[in-house]
């Protein structure tokens, strides 16, 4: 199942919002619809941003078809409906640079960008439980954050890919899910597709986490990116800082899975990204708030980078 | 306004389980309707647990009088309803002393843990606020973590009494409050408090926390204590841990708030307390979980335990 697709020339995407109470999946012919999808969350996830970005621009092609104008800021809304996650505008710009041949060359192009997210999330799932076994041995037991899995990107997914994959070996011990606030994407969509594969998983509230590291209750803190910095610096759910904090003191791999659309060697480190704020009602009913989407886990505490095509190990030395 | 206190032959307290969308007075004649509020956490915090504990005592002593046996198991359940804050037993024991002497004496022992309370809040606002200023410059921003005002005490509170002493020296430049999964005594208690005394503030998801520290947006942490370990490891509300590592990487002041009545000299360290666990059904409808209700901060990332008697910094090598 995937998350998003073109199906009968429509954007079809899972309502990542009504999980996992429903099971819906919405179909998008506009760029409007599409942009909302985008900025509520019913779509997230770098690489399934990226996918979503990509075709968006084939949205966009056929409802401005004759309006270059009205085609030039519908592209520039899809592109930046999201500023922090690189895979959103990287989508668009691929199939926007295919707009001069047409409808159909932007719509093969978006396709292309879905395939090669499948294909990477094969990829990641085998080097990251290899691994994963190298560092922790035979049985790891991980803590994962927010969502990366199918949901985030088309199929498989990033971290969670290495999950799945571990369990496959017959080589995974347990698994903590963080909630994830304010949206919980760890309860809510972590907790659905683990328990779709037949995973036994405990969920903890956010804070929990570095707590149980500490306690000696995983081995390891794998996750996934929305931007990995050309320093190394890693942009990802607010959270992995925190979790990366804890997994330097007690000492145990912090682990970063993510395509190589989501390394961008434009961006020199994390300062230079914007961090989106998504406002208070997200968080609270009652007040103000202060509510970064994302944090920024500086590179040194991170053990690994684990891409489609490369392990890069930061612990070493090694660079992007 | 009391959070707890004895009226006309009941324990009377605010149900802090309703707040902040109701201010409702439980009063409570039976043993069982007091364990009851503690273990729903209608009352909750460490001093104010203390005062429970010890009311509780008194109306053990009544509901049993001539059934000794009976007592003992009562007062025996009061100790152990909720086994972390060291002052739910020491509050019972203290009352318990004087069941010899009859109930007038136990509850003239209770309302004296009641009244130390009180003036010990007072205490450790005027040393904390001292000490923030001296470490932090003439208008501080603060983050802190769960509800340490009023409603965690009597009156006044423990960290957020501090808050509130700087607020009144026109001295206090920021708050954020993280909101404190899973039962947001944050977001909705410390919101409330703060809403009352006409402070500003932002509220933030606890995982924020660190990120915000690094960000620059506050220059202390600073929040209480459910037992202070002889060694100086301080047992508190899940999250403070994450916090004192997300302060120590940002190099601003961990402050520990907390009357004496909290520090334990019977338990060597963070590691022989028992952490309750509340279970999956606080965390997510969906599936399990591991649910720790406290955390344990290691004396080493204390920069500072602020009683109503002294101020140990355990940042310049002090010892309790």
């Amino acid at each position: 199942m995937r998350t998003i697709d073109w199906v009968d020339g429509a954007v079809e995407l899972i309502d990542q919002t009504v999980l996992p109470d429903q099971l819906t999946v919405l179909r998008i012919t506009t760029v409007a619809d599409l942009i909302a999808a985008i900025q509520s969350l019913a779509v997230r996830g770098a690489p399934a941003l990226g996918v979503a970005g990509a075709f968006g621009v084939a949205v966009a092609a056929r409802e401005f078809a004759g309006d270059p104008d009205g085609l030039a800021r519908a592209v520039r809304a899809v592109e930046v409906a999201r500023p922090t996650a690189v895979n959103l505008a990287r989508g668009v710009r691929r199939a926007a640079a295919r707009l001069d041949d047409g409808f159909e060359a932007v719509l093969a192009e978006a396709c292309a960008v879905r395939d090669e997210e499948i294909a990477a999330s094969e990829a990641m799932a085998m080097r990251g439980a290899d691994l994963l076994t190298e560092l922790c041995g035979e049985r790891p037991r991980v803590l994962t954050h927010c969502n990366t899995g199918g949901l985030a990107t088309v199929v498989g997914g990033t971290a969670l890919a290495v999950v799945f994959e571990l369990h496959r070996r017959g080589a995974l011990a347990g698994v903590i899910a963080s909630e994830t606030r304010p949206l919980l994407q760890g309860a809510r969509l972590t907790g659905w597709e683990l328990a779709r594969a037949g995973i036994d998983f405990r969920v903890a509230v956010d804070s929990a986490g570095p707590f149980l590291l500490a306690r000696g209750e995983a081995d390891a803190v794998i996750l996934g990116a929305d931007r990995i910095c050309a320093n190394g610096d890693v942009v990802n759910k607010v959270g992995s800082y925190s979790h990366a904090l804890g997994a330097q003191r007690a000492g145990v791999p912090f682990l970063v899975v993510a395509p190589e659309s989501t390394v961008d060697p434009d961006t020199p480190d994390g300062a230079a990204v914007e961090i989106e704020d998504r406002g208070a009602a997200e968080v609270t009913p009652y007040s103000a708030a202060v509510n970064p989407a994302f944090d920024i886990t500086p590179h040194d505490l991170v053990t690994a980078i684990i891409t489609d095509r490369r392990i890069v190990r930061l612990d070493r030395g090694e660079k992007l």
